[in-house]
């Protein structure tokens, strides 16, 4: 190793301070943080170092080799990262939310300026799914990628699944432990999930879908009723991100609470951790687990990524360039949902294939049905104005 | 992708076949096996391929530029590997034997003449579990790497545990399904493991420990009543290699049968799964986990290391060639063990530091008590010869 790591830091929130303190606490000779942007530099933050709220100060300081970006507002980011690309200087990002929206131009600009962006910290905290994805499942053997990817909602469900807490009350705690969003419906209405699960796809099958065209439903409608029939069941409720390869080459992408069988690897994914199943031909399933929210995970993540560079590492988005039929995304599939319902007038918006069960009584009113895809898709902003839960019922 | 490869694939057993029927199902237009190099060639394989028994004619063949190296014997093996290397051709090995035994010289060799060489499905099988501490955990965070290595001992103590098959049944159903090596002493007495886990400290922490310094003990000696005192815990016994780097930068390893209490991931990987555990500061801990024997697993395996090989991959042994201050491998610590025996005279070999409880009855007695890693190695095969079963049992 004999590069030196000058870094300049943008944001100080809960990731920028885990990245400062992992590097206080466990020093490397060869990486330095050089100087810290944030948007009030007078504000006592405890620490000893460099701060600014010039972002020139940081581009423009000819030490500085090296931009980590770890900011909240996803138009800044993309600001910052892209001045990075295009002035070469090695960059790395947790911005999911960018990521998930501007990945092609950022590809692209790569592509020209021969630069490098990182940004394994940005889905998953701290298991290495990107990278896996771009360096070991390469060849066309992946079938599907499947998770939970939302550490902050994943540790409300279990706080209600197995400590019997009220819904509001686990909620209380998420925000109390600060595993939850500035904006907690990025978490809770499955948005997290959406921009990490876009971010896979692009490195699991080459295949950027943008946010607007994927189905994506959380669990803030989620009540008492939907968690007693999900025990009834023997199952959980889990937030799951899919996306998957049909035998047509097709490309399924959805975020949807999912019921979900003791038999299954994610049933036992708890709090705020992450779990990821990858499934292949050949090699069956694999499954990665390990912390998905909180400052240590997350900056550690964000640390390998900065070492990674040390080392000239980058993302080749293999697939992306040089596969010869990438699949092509639909909606045009249906499946196996569980609908509680309030008005029965609400159904309408669902369009079932084929009822399976129904049940009423005074108070909940539930059907087991087959619908698409498309149809929930169509019916998104709709469904999330009513009285209306649902979650995919697999039959497994 | 502009390279084309040409394979010339020595062995055709259960891996070498599994390779070969991956790339008939799943083609791959620039990956083609050219010849194959067995010992027989007039046997009939019932497959439509070139056979040779001649080495020279993969090596001195001008069109083949790349090896595959699938067989079982460790010295042929490295001779195969190290002459591949010499030339300059890009090569992949499965032989964990030879390169537990051999490793340093082979990181030599590849320094020395600047070729590749990838081996990441000789450690277990799919997980890719040198690719991830070559690449993400390649920082100084990493404290441990423990986990279930081998699928054939981990198969038998799943049917004996949940299944309740006595002991003999279970090893030979393991042998009907093709889990065992040729040689089943090497899965039931820990050295496949041990020859993983030495691959595993070279990439994790830089440091090669030869296979006769480490401790390494199996279940061949296991019986009813070992099972009986593991249920009464609700623990399970699980064969696990383990590799630790203590705060005073000292290695711990060793392959020892454990109690596992129902908290710990591994004690959930059942049947001939492989679960890794990577445990570090600030992520605290990783786990992974997928199948870790059979042809199929194995040769998907064998293809990322040789499609990592297309875009030029290969192993940095950072650690070992980077770092400051290497830890220095110890056993100098002492551990709390269960030791079943039936001969008290035998009891001497082990040098207890401490005695915690001692039972005695007809035909069953054992002891819970401290011994240090040291004097158990110093005993390792007077133990082996006696009527005694040990595991490791930790406290938590």
């Amino acid at each position: 190793m004999s590069k030196n790591l000058n870094i300049g830091l943008f944001g100080f929130g809960t990731v920028g301070r885990g990245l400062f303190e992992l590097l206080r606490d466990v020093p490397m000779p060869n990486v330095n943080i050089r100087r810290i942007c944030v948007r009030d530099k007078s504000k006592d933050r405890g620490v000893d170092a460099d701060f600014t709220d010039c972002i020139d100060e940081i581009f423009d300081d000819p030490e500085i080799n090296f931009i980590v970006e770890l900011i909240d507002d996803a138009e800044a980011s993309f600001n910052i990262v892209s001045r990075a690309i295009m002035k070469k200087l090695p960059v790395v990002t947790g911005n999911k939310k960018m990521l998930a929206h501007r990945l092609p131009e950022l590809i692209e600009l790569q592509r020209q300026y021969g630069s490098t962006l990182l940004y394994d910290a940005s889905a998953c905290g701290s298991i290495p799914v990107i990278r896996n994805l771009e360096e070991y499942y390469d060849n066309d053997l992946l079938i599907s990628v499947k998770g939970i990817l939302n550490g902050s909602s994943n540790f409300i469900l279990s706080k209600i699944f197995n400590d019997n807490m009220p819904h509001t009350e686990a909620l209380e705690l998420a925000r109390r432990e600060g595993f939850l969003e500035s904006n907690p419906t990025l978490d809770l209405d499955g948005w997290d999930s959406l921009f990490k699960l876009i971010i896979i796809g692009v490195h699991a099958f080459g295949v950027y879908v943008s946010p607007d065209k994927i189905f994506t439903y959380g669990i803030t409608h989620m009540n008492d009723n939907d968690i007693r029939f999900a025990r009834e069941k023997d199952r959980r409720i889990k937030l799951v991100a899919h996306v998957e390869k049909l035998a047509d080459n097709r490309l399924v992408m959805c975020v949807i609470p999912q019921l979900i069988s003791r038999n299954k690897y994610i049933y036992s994914v708890e709090d705020e951790f992450n779990g990821v199943v990858i499934k292949g031909l050949f090699y069956d399933k694999q499954f990665m687990f390990g912390r998905g929210a909180g400052a240590r995970p997350t900056s550690s993540a964000v640390l390998s990524d900065i070492t990674a560079c040390l080392y000239d590492y980058k993302y080749e988005y293999k697939k992306l360039r040089h596969s010869e039929s990438l699949p092509e995304f639909t909606d045009d599939i249906s499946f196996r949902i569980y609908v509680r319902y309030s008005d029965p007038v609400d159904l309408g918006l669902l369009h079932f294939e084929e009822i399976y069960e129904s049940y009423s009584s005074k108070g909940y009113n539930y059907i087991v049905g087959r619908v698409s895809l498309k149809s929930l898709h169509a019916s998104r902003e709709a469904l999330n104005s009513r009285k209306v839960f649902l979650a995919a019922y697999p039959y497994d």
